[in-house]
């Protein structure tokens, strides 16, 4: 296999074993992003000179003797609304052009601790909100969007050019662009991993969490995080037969919008989930979650008008219309409208507690279908906002190929906190549920 | 009256009026931190000639006609745990001794955008949790705390150093150092204020609030953050009577803590508050409240061990030891626990926003009682953490002296996002309930 095809687990077992240095790793995946970056446009900052460094750095630590951590000599990109010390960091706004923060966001700060190596910083849309699209194009067809916002993180991983990626998700920008690229990504839940560092859009909702080409690959930066074991063996196997993992197959209420592609890689991924041996049960959700779109789509714009309230006020001619228009201090919500969709979100999150007290983990639509044909679009998080508003992990699995060529996905989504448990369902299910490319 | 005891709303109106100039007022508030300084110990970093400066630049805004905003020319103070791009920030821990953040936290820039001068930064305990403490005295008695985290914020605004400052609380550290210095705060509801750029610790907690000495003081900095109208007469106007407004008195589960002097404070607030006219009922909080400090204290540790585990991985040695024994690796709380504190948290925000559907503001104490003659000690938050974790914004009101000759305060608690509301019924009630010092 070509050094620069090796996903995550593989590559760190690799340097581990002495067989791969994490100096040709990273050149592997410079001479990658050499030859692909014009046409998938993934990335906005790439300092090979210092990445090289780095890794070098890391491969000294091992000959030292020094301890590595359970990342060591991974290369890994960065959504460039996340603060990094050593590249620059502008959330594709001009008002940041030269911005370079002062110290690392709190997730790179654990990667490199954990002995990963920064390689770059990947293409977002805007603030990760509503302005300035990512340049980034779907590998599979460049006509076609990424997904967004986690554009270029998505785009770089799927496309072989880094073993893994951060990204953030406020309504689906993980787990969509996921599905839109084909690959894996885990939305852990929130608050489980520190958002210091990355620009905040929306408290409520903002999600750091990461792509990898394997459910190994997502369990492996888990574990940097303390989500789960750092022995990958250990963190997923399952301690019982599939047979006893309840699997609810959940359409959500937005169902109404998925289209043809959506709904054949949905209930694909049911039969192969049954077939596998699983337990899988229909899960109608209770009237209650017919708010949560409503709610999220509340908390956002509320949530989002603090959060660039300092830049409304500063740098107003510098936003994107489209952001300024949607957080103008004229638009201000008013406070019933939060308070309302605050307290559906605590009960929806109450209910859908008490909802995984009866099955394991969800299964559930991961995008409407194939990614649009339109670079200015990132499509549609309507299957992805309610699980960001109810704080749940969510991993996104390849499933199908789509009539237009291009990946589908699904998603597995475990109860808030339990994402060691959902690693564990996924990684057990994943091998069914993707078993095309397998 | 002396030009450093004007409080914001007097200074601002003062300035406005052509009265005082910025400069004028922020040298009258730089003599008094250098008479008082050594004995109260609030601030961590003040740089005298940069903050004339600034304030000199104000006064010429004004000259030259250009738009002035609604703090135009009031000095300030920050938390050393908020982010300033031209004072060091240093979280109070070794780890951070020469940190210089690249920008503003978006509560400094609005402040600024808003009109108000940076005059420098405040002690606090170490990244406002559980390490060092601040050096900071209380005003009143220099051999009791100021209580805490917010400890320089609450003590410089009480000692007529600084008209208004920003802290943050997680627990109890804007209400309690307001009551143990005889002052006023607003905590404001969870979220409406961005949090950008303070330290994280606990993101379903952390909230950035302020100080002032007046209820029309914290109104004129809500008004900068659009939580309340600009213009303060309208802002704090009630279109109602007093008679109409139901106040719940609310001993809180945690009754069982107050001491002699907080009961007196309470009791009296209560009669005051009915003197006044208004209508005050008995609130009794329903079983679901009685789990709300053990939640409070679960996800305080839970998401706190996410918040510090980058610096657990890198700089360990350099914590203090009851930080690092909290958030340690070692002791990772099951996910169960945190899955547990966040349904309870959920079931309480839904319930205390019904409890809000009968009454208009609440009534609790804001501390046990007297500042502790402790300066390790920052006091108990143990009638605090409830209302941060349920979201609800808290304002601050002195009451009465205690037996060592400290005042003590109550608070006023308002609906989720209701803080306009809050701030006009404490506008009406504060002359009440202040009224030994009016």
């Amino acid at each position: 296999m070509e050094t620069h095809r090796l996903n995550a687990t593989q590559a760190v077992s690799a340097i581990r074993d002495g067989m791969l240095s994490a100096e040709t790793l990273m050149r592997a995946c410079l001479d990658r992003i050499a030859e692909r970056d014009d046409a998938v446009k993934a990335w906005l900052h790439v300092d090979p000179a210092r990445a090289i460094a780095a890794a070098r750095e890391q491969d000294k630590r091992a000959r030292n003797g020094q301890p590595c951590g359970p990342l060591h000599g991974l290369p890994f990109g960065v959504k460039d609304m996340i603060d990094t010390a050593v590249l620059p960091t502008t959330y594709n706004s001009p008002i940041y052009p030269d911005h370079r923060p002062a110290k690392d966001a709190a997730c790179v700060a654990t990667a490199r601790a954990s002995g990963a190596v920064l390689l770059g910083k990947t293409d977002t849309v805007e603030f990760a909100a509503f302005g300035r699209r990512a340049a980034t194009c779907n590998p599979h067809n460049l006509a076609h969007t990424a997904g967004g916002s986690s554009s270029g993180s998505g785009a770089a991983v799927a496309d072989f050019q880094v073993p893994f990626t951060f990204g953030t998700q406020t309504g689906g920008s993980l787990i969509r662009p996921a599905s839109f690229n084909g690959t894996y990504a885990l939305k852990p839940s929130w608050s489980s991993v520190s958002t210091e560092g990355a620009k905040l859009l929306s408290t409520s909702l903002d999600t750091v969490g990461w792509y990898g080409r394997a459910v190994s690959d997502l369990a492996l930066v888990a574990s940097a995080f303390a989500l789960c074991a750092e022995d990958l063996e250990e963190a997923l196997s399952m301690h019982s037969s599939l047979r006893r993992v309840r699997v609810g197959v959940c359409r959500t209420p937005q169902w109404g919008a998925i289209e043809p592609a959506g709904a054949q890689a949905f209930e694909a991924a049911a039969q192969r989930v049954r077939d596998a041996g699983a337990t899988v049960v229909d899960i109608t959700l209770a009237p209650v979650f017919d708010q949560m779109m409503a709610a999220h789509d509340t908390i956002i714009v509320g949530e989002g008008q603090s959060a660039f309230r300092h830049l409304q006020l500063s740098h107003a001619h510098l936003m994107h219309p489209e952001m300024a228009r949607r957080f103008a201090p004229a638009n201000l919500l008013p406070p019933t409208a939060l308070r309302e969709a605050y307290r559906h979100a605590a009960l929806g999150r109450a209910a859908l507690d008490a909802l995984f007290d009866t099955v394991d983990v969800l299964l559930a639509p991961a995008a409407p279908g194939e990614a649009p044909r339109d670079l200015q679009s990132t499509g549609s998080a309507t299957f992805n906002s309610i699980w960001t508003l109810l704080h749940v992990p969510c991993l996104a699995v390849p499933c199908t190929t789509g009539p237009q060529g291009l990946p589908v996905g699904v998603q597995l989504i475990g109860a808030e906190r339990e994402d060691a448990k959902l690693l564990r369902v996924a990684a057990a299910l994943a091998p069914f549920i993707d078993a095309e490319r397998q």
